[in-house]
């Protein structure tokens, strides 16, 4: 496990997701979309590419468009490890309405992502910087444990395995650097209604530092030195929040890979960009906007930002 | 109809502030208390009186309790349009429940509310800054007619009127200058889902200045030239959340009532006092911990907010 405080980063810059990469079918009130790109780790791997290069650790199935994988080829995201096995792709049908604030899962079907047995390179295993997007825990331990030396661990889970596999989940977060929750799953976890103290719980199971993200109001980061409160950038239209919270993971820890030390003003500098991120990708669906996005037009929001919460 | 932009403030730094003076029973996860200090008006004073001189213009009745009286008096808050008629003072029995952040309504029982006729003496006439809590807006009407020179108003309203009343509220919005709104009536009364939409769209009502509150969310401003988005302050312990919002709106207008001029940065400090006031208030029930709370306690957590939100 790494140890956070102030250390420099010297010789390996890339990060590792492990995740999903998925086909989803959406509905909100702005409109339908079929069987588009999605899934945790390529929202993350979307987000965190304009930081440090990027490994995609997923599986996906015979059925999967070869124009996504060139599509995430092309933005430079490393592909060795994301593998494409005999069956159907993880698909996931959900539904928005009114203030898009809760997702209403129609049907999940797992396919492939049942036979996931992550397996990294040799090169792949000194990766230093890994997200451990939302799967299976026990599937999140076994690759934390082929990393040679991780030296900052992230890691996001769901409320199906909070209740389902929560020892499992419990035992990998004494190990992770940063645990990154919403606020009904870091309620559900901690067993605690304010989130304050619910945050503070789960410290107790282990991460340096909880984030807890609250959609559309913005998120709470606390560590055993810091409490931080964030507003959401208040987008013109939210057209759909899938993969929002991955988008902000992706820009939060790909920030962080990329700076030089971890201090108190790194994280908040990381969560910002990770806000800023997150609020492009409700812009349009899928992973569409982030994906056609610019480094000038990132900047240019986080100077937006800036003015829209300065006091 | 007060002109915004950075007028100055020179003779007349009174509030006045029309709304329920009640007794209220609340239930919360933290323990039940029974005919309790509350009302919009009574928490609006409470958070305004660190501020400035306030007004207070309610109804109440036989069976009000002088200690509740004596306790208004003692905190400075001017009692001459306090009116005591026969009948029984307006109630509320509501309970919360898991998060706190929503109120169930037990029982409403009007009382003397419903004989409401405001009347002001000819100083209180004179005052220039006026806060309309949540009152019929016929009520509010009248009222902001009696008052000879307004420079600066506010107002609150709630879901009953803006379904049962829209016009009268929209007649009063044209003459107001900040509407204050929690989420929930900011889109009921728009029309529109998005905050940020719905903000704007209030704006075209007449307003100013719109405040959408997000109760431990924080809060969403809206001007012609300004967006300001702000977390909550994350409270250790939130025991009751009444008069949260007023309690906010009583830090936010006291301190705009007290500042010379009334400009981008006023507003924010503004909503920052707005904010800290009503993290104080949901620590203990009714108004206990506003009633009892100090300047240092005030700055201290302003300091400490400035810190929780910097970046």
């Amino acid at each position: 496990m790494a140890v956070i405080p102030n250390f420099a980063i010297d010789k390996n810059m890339s990060i590792l997701v492990l995740g999903t990469v998925a086909l989803d079918t959406v509905k909100t009130p702005c409109g339908v979309r079929k069987n588009i790109l999605g899934g945790s780790a390529a929202h993350f791997a979307m987000a965190a590419r304009f930081f440090v290069p990027v490994n995609l650790v997923a599986i996906v199935g015979e059925d999967f468009p070869k124009r996504y994988i060139d599509l995430l080829d092309k933005k430079g995201i490393v592909l060795t490890s994301l593998i494409k096995v005999p069956g159907r792709t993880f698909r996931w049908v959900g539904e928005y309405k009114g203030d898009l604030n809760t997702a209403l899962t129609i049907t999940t079907e797992l396919g492939v992502l049942s036979l996931f047995k992550p397996t990294l390179t040799e090169s792949q295993r000194k990766i230093e910087h890994v997200f451990l997007a939302n799967v299976d825990p026990e599937i999140q331990m076994h690759l934390l444990k082929s990393i040679h030396t991780p030296r900052l661990v992230g890691c996001d889970s769901m409320n199906y395995w909070i209740s389902h596999k929560r020892n499992q989940l419990l035992r990998l977060l004494k190990k992770v650097d940063i645990y990154v929750a919403n606020d009904a799953e870091a309620r559900s976890l901690s067993g605690k209604s304010n989130l304050l103290d619910a945050a503070r719980k789960l410290l107790c199971f282990g991460p340096k530092i909880v984030v807890v993200k609250k959609g559309e109001h913005g998120l709470l980061c606390v560590s055993r030195r810091m409490i931080f409160s964030l507003p959401g950038y208040p987008v013109n239209e939210a057209v759909d929040p899938t993969g929002a919270g991955d988008t902000f993971a992706g820009g939060f820890m790909g920030y962080l890979a990329k700076a030089r030390r971890i201090d108190d003003g790194a994280i908040r500098k990381a969560l910002v960009y990770g806000t800023v991120l997150a609020s492009f990708n409700v812009e349009n669906f899928g992973a569409k906007r982030v994906c056609n996005l610019s480094n000038v037009e990132i900047e240019s929001r986080i100077r937006r930002f800036r003015k829209v919460a300065a006091f």
